[in-house]
């Protein structure tokens, strides 16, 4: 991140309410408030952070309206009504710098099928690929190395960054975002088992990403059977996860990363699935459900519970069980003690 | 999946034994027999959904030639040997629609060396990349953006998808089918550890895809250290799996997502290996042996056994187990009551 | 491998102390001394398989200086100072072959922009991308369908293997080698959530990557939210691993395929984790620490000790507990025996 704002460069982003103290330092990095240094920008963002204030070397710190400390000498407070807010708006600021918007067009170096329709707003990086019949809406940006396969949708505002992958018929409704090498649309892993081999069952659904949807580096979403594999409406999909065929996430899921759901299983709205956890096939995980990392789940999870383990478990229950497991030792200690008692009696 | 099938289109493919009833909906999905809707054709591919044929609201159902009830009104009955394989020819001919056979050739876009071979009838499409002394054969599909390194061997009716990478010298059989970002021939991970750093050990063979392989989407395969990788005719790749250097796998096996094998490993014919499962190196899964998922295997496997678990074991001792486990909780209580007893004694 | 060496060219490599016998063999292959064949070479490696020597029937075999034995008919015995260094040469030669360094220069289908700097002495394949501001350095090879964004600098003598991408404004310093399908620098997994909705941190820091790294096919390596996600000198990452934001990894650290790593977190100097092991957000991993295939770490790890399982504990108390868990079967009757004489007496 090279980025150099001036302290009035920044009060023009955060709007301060009031400015305490002042400081000759550019800010040219952001970090934390126990390890910030001259020319960072610091913040307090939760509350019990609140007396490492006094203390950090950070030379522009933002703070909330009611903290009533004093900056110390070469440092600037500016007080507004939300830190994390104000932060957030800064780094948005930093992201247009380091990304700006590129113009309209298509590139030359890019590949167009003569049937494919691209908006006259959107903008078709380098050694991109659209196939016939594709449709790129509007404002949406094909990084470089991107292939929007035959019949595939990418509606407005979308961003599909270096090397995605957007297979024949799939379908991204708005301000979709894919990070580099994701896969929508890969078949999914059917077979008959006929004969001795295994006979491919034919993979002619697609895969509907809704408006919204975030998808980490090399994840893999595979089309239906038929009908369709779907990841709801504000949902978000960490690096190297897998979605099976005929799978429905629900809207605002969070899957960290290397999670693995299995055919024809169904995600509540609202769940989180922690790293590596893997799930079953054809089952549901309710709404507002969480699997902790490494969870290995095959049976349905009611809506608003925890699980965790392989098999997964209640939450509680597993760490009750986890911590007897642990007494393992002193139990049989303890029985060879009774059995020796009872020898002797 | 925007299909659209009159019944004329679809007797012609299923060829009924018999028909019941009529409709005039064209078809424009498929859908089990409980979801089906008008314009929708179902089927009975299992018997034990028999009695859901009365309520289906589909348009067109495929069932058995034993079948014996009667159609509702504006529903036709399709009577057929077997429907599930009815369904298949259905599914490839949606198939063909959507992804038809391109044209031989090679796209304008595409970049070929010199000494490169490729077939006269082979497809290959924008972008791809074709190294000095490879060789693509008859009738094979490379779709876009395909890398084929120096002196790679692509067999004959091969297809891969966009974003694969064969690197040098690796060797693909024939009817092999690589879905997007396959990486095949990626270095095995092998270190010596010298003066304190790790040296790299060279990785001088290659990986060689018999007849009738098919690869998920990102997954990876390392070329031998020396000699070569093997993956075994007939066996069904998930995404995301992880194959290292020198693993052996053999015939008709099935690996699903996310799956690692470690280095010098042997998978036998017919074996299944679950999701997340981890196989460790230099050990041997037998013949038709089956790994549960998120399994860890650091030991030899029988052939016909079934394991799962970390560490893995028999199934039925694992499950056996993991009900005492369960009971963890009374165990010790019981224990405690005859600590009581015998002190109160 | 398509390779051929005459016994005179296997000498002026290997360069031995001593020869025995003669092979009229051209060698073809390496296989260890059970498995090779004529027109195999082998090597004893490990004096554990000292025995194995006579029996092989290797054309020609790699031996320490001390070994006393005959060849065969037909078999040439190479007497070098370390067979196993004897072998890297070998494989290092034939590493060349193969992959001949390819002549400076950028081939006429790569896009690079007008601002980005390309060293005289690097290679840039067929359709790369370099986009605006990046650097690549000395003799530095971009083999073909990489992507390297606006800002990014590539120091000396990489090699970046086809489908890699390199996102904007990260940096590799010399000697990074980056296998097939590598993403460094997508955005870090961050959101917060308001009103019912997860919306984005702006990831707007970086990757580094220091000096001899190597990373393995379709890992994937996250920017920092701010300030930077760093590699150390020496360290090699395996296949399919997942690096979050803000993790700090050390110096000539092993991570083994599928390792997931959470956001901020440090991995201390020649830390290995094994393969599939889930590591925590927010925790510290010591320097020398091992952890076990598919172990769960959510807490800190002392430097030089050993843990797995999940949750992962020290490797003898998880083993000891293991011991005992399998034999829960015979605590369980052991305390029906016990509560039997109590109820007798």
């Amino acid at each position: 991140m090279q980025v150099s704002f001036t302290t009035a460069d920044i009060s023009a982003i955060v709007q301060p309410k009031q400015v305490r103290g002042a400081t000759t330092e550019v800010v040219r990095g952001i970090a934390s408030l126990g390890s910030a240094g001259a020319g960072d920008l610091s913040f307090l963002g939760n509350s019990k952070y609140r007396n490492e204030v006094a203390g950090t070397r950070a030379s522009v710190v933002l703070l909330p309206a009611d903290y009533e400390g004093e900056p110390q000498p070469d440092q600037l407070f500016l007080l507004v009504e939300k830190p994390s807010v104000a932060l957030a708006r800064l780094c948005a600021r930093i992201e247009q710098l380091l990304w700006p918007k590129p113009a309209p067009g298509i590139h030359p170096t890019a590949w167009i099928a003569p049937g494919a329709k691209v908006a006259a707003s959107a903008t078709v990086g380098p050694l991109c690929v659209i196939e016939e019949g594709a449709v790129v809406g509007e404002r949406s940006h094909l990084q470089g190395q991107v292939f929007v396969g035959r019949g595939a949708l990418i509606g407005d505002d979308c961003w599909l960054m270096p090397g995605v992958i957007v297979a024949a018929e799939c379908v991204l409704k708005n301000r979709v975002r894919l990070q580099p090498g994701v896969v929508i649309g890969s078949d999914g892993f059917g077979y008959e088992f006929v004969a001795g081999r295994h006979e491919k069952t034919p993979q002619v659904g697609y895969v509907l990403v809704e408006d919204d949807v975030e998808i980490g580096a090399n994840s893999t979403l595979d089309r239906a059977r038929f009908s369709r594999t779907v990841v709801g409406e504000g949902t978000k999909i960490d690096n190297l996860v897998q979605v099976a065929h005929n799978v429905i996430i629900g809207r605002h899921v969070i899957l960290c990363a290397q999670v693995g759901i299995s055919g024809s299983t169904t995600i509540g709205d609202y769940a989180i699935l922690g790293g590596q956890a893997g799930i079953g096939g054809h089952i549901t995980i309710g709404a507002k459900a969480k699997v902790g990392g490494q969870g290995g789940v095959s049976f349905d999870v009611e809506p608003g519970t925890y699980v965790n383990g392989t098999p997964a478990m209640p939450y509680m229950l597993g760490h009750r069980l986890e911590v007897l497991h642990r007494r393992l030792p002193e139990l049989f200690k303890r029985v060879d003690t009774l059995e020796n008692l009872l020898e002797k009696s």
